[in-house]
């Protein structure tokens, strides 16, 4: 067990509320007064979710875009947010990271509500907090509640921000659409509010479609089996798209595409990607081209 | 301008909702459904806000006090809070942080959401943020409502919790009242639930009694004398209680006392004793012993 993990698992007894849905969700999801507010928050640090090369306006877009990504996921309309922020000692960058926030939350109509500043003692790595806020008018879909029977629907291609990645590491300077992916990832609010509805389950993909998708199966209980690895025209380019590029793509973090569960029976009221399916029992399986395939070592980004 | 300041300037750009009270006050108010939430978020660093030496159970009940503290300046009802967790690579550690956090929440009925547990790189200062909601169900104190005329008031002495902490930095091992003020501050929930439908202002003290009274009395455009500066009685045991330690409580953070201004006319609904009085102007004036004393230096803990 990681030391995350243990963490968790003594965290959990702190969180005897309904509401925290035993820290095992995207997000909480607290009735107060006539409103359902779903609270979500999420931490960045240099090094560890983001090169310390990147571009500090991209940084602050990412922090937003996260969070929002799991409002999406609950088809919540952002409300507010609070910002914990630790000044990084240069004043230009820590202009450059607000701008970038300011853009994402302009964009998805969130405003900031407060917050903490701090300064770090030298030689700390920058880190950087986002607690979001925001409001369900309906049903809010939680990981444990896909069906047997159930197609799995992607609201998007994956791998995109993994490759993105790959190509910064080895040129800092590189850019294009997958660098684009990585570094301003798009929130899928609009899809998630039309979902909420329809789905029996919904989770954004964080960490990756393979160890994603074994946590909704593992929430609800079922055996899932990826059937499709949807990639974008432009990381078919790069990677050619074979056996190796998809299971890459599966394996990839940060896409913050929707991943949503419903009968096979429906038709998705966004624009969805079918990527597999759920059966009673428990596992994950990977086919390509109709065969399953090993699964990799590392499933996807695991914390800690 | 400090960095702090300059950044605090680009953040209301950002925070142009009515709920966040301009970035200016102890917490935002947003008013969702019926209810009126009220927000807030500290975030504590090692060798910043605590002794790198204080034990982790003692900083864990302490992120959890100064967040209550700010619900209380607002009168507000602790509902839930989410965790932005560091894990510090002790698991020893991580564990006994999360027993005192759990001790003030347990304490003060208020249950943890959820939040983000990451690591950080090695050499990393240790930080933690809370963010802590809470429910108002009448008006809300703000700092800008104290009236000319207006009685200044602290719910107890100021003082001890900077004692305690000069007490530790020359002896680790000290203990006693004075520490225990520093290590375990008590937020006045239930003195700020009665006290907000009574008062025009209020605010905990977390800085210290000059310069908190002095932001009190500045959001009011008005000048305020601080006429009495109360010391428990450990504190005056061991400082003496003469001018230089009136002046050194005064200025001394991390009381978490309230700071409420109210009519000279009414009775406060609470213990409290007067300190001060608002008058038309601007500017702060210390009093001790009946006569004006010469303003330290610094007023108190200045962030950044």
């Amino acid at each position: 067990m990681s030391a995350e993990s243990r963490f968790l698992t003594l965290l959990r007894l702190l969180a005897n509320d309904p509401a925290a849905r035993g820290l095992q969700d995207d997000a909480a999801v607290l009735d107060v007064g006539g409103s359902r507010l779903i609270l979500t928050s999420d931490t960045m640090v240099e090094g560890v979710h983001h090169l310390a090369s990147d571009p500090p306006a991209d940084i602050g877009w990412k922090l937003a875009a996260v969070n929002l990504s799991d409002l999406a996921a609950k088809g919540a309309r952002p409300v507010g947010c609070l910002l914990n922020y630790a000044l990084s000692g240069d004043d230009a960058w820590d202009a450059a990271f607000l701008e970038g926030l300011g853009e994402a939350l302009g964009r998805h109509a969130m405003t900031l509500l407060g917050g903490d500043t701090v300064k770090m003692p030298q030689g700390s790595a920058r880190s950087y907090s986002l607690t979001a806020i925001g409001e369900a008018s309906g049903p809010v879909p939680a990981r444990s509640g896909a069906q047997a029977g159930d197609r799995l629907y992607l609201t998007g291609p994956v791998g995109d921000a993994g490759a993105g990645l790959d190509l910064l590491r080895s040129n800092p300077a590189a850019s294009g659409p997958l660098v684009e992916a990585y570094r301003r990832p798009r929130p899928r609010l609009a899809e998630g509010a039309l979902l909420a509805d329809h789905v029996h389950s919904m989770m954004d993909v964080s960490d990756g479609l393979l160890i994603d998708a074994m946590r909704m199966a593992q929430a609800s209980g079922l055996s899932v089996t990826i059937d499709h690895v949807p990639l974008s025209p432009a990381l078919e380019l790069v990677s050619g798209g074979g056996t190796a590029a998809q299971i890459a793509a599966a394996r990839a973090g940060d896409d913050y595409e929707l991943l949503f569960a419903m009968p096979s029976s429906a038709k998705p009221p966004v624009k969805a990607i079918p990527v597999g399916s759920f059966s009673p029992g428990s596992g994950l399986t990977l086919m390509i081209d109709g065969a399953s395939v090993p699964l990799p070592d590392r499933l996807g980004w695991e914390h800690g």
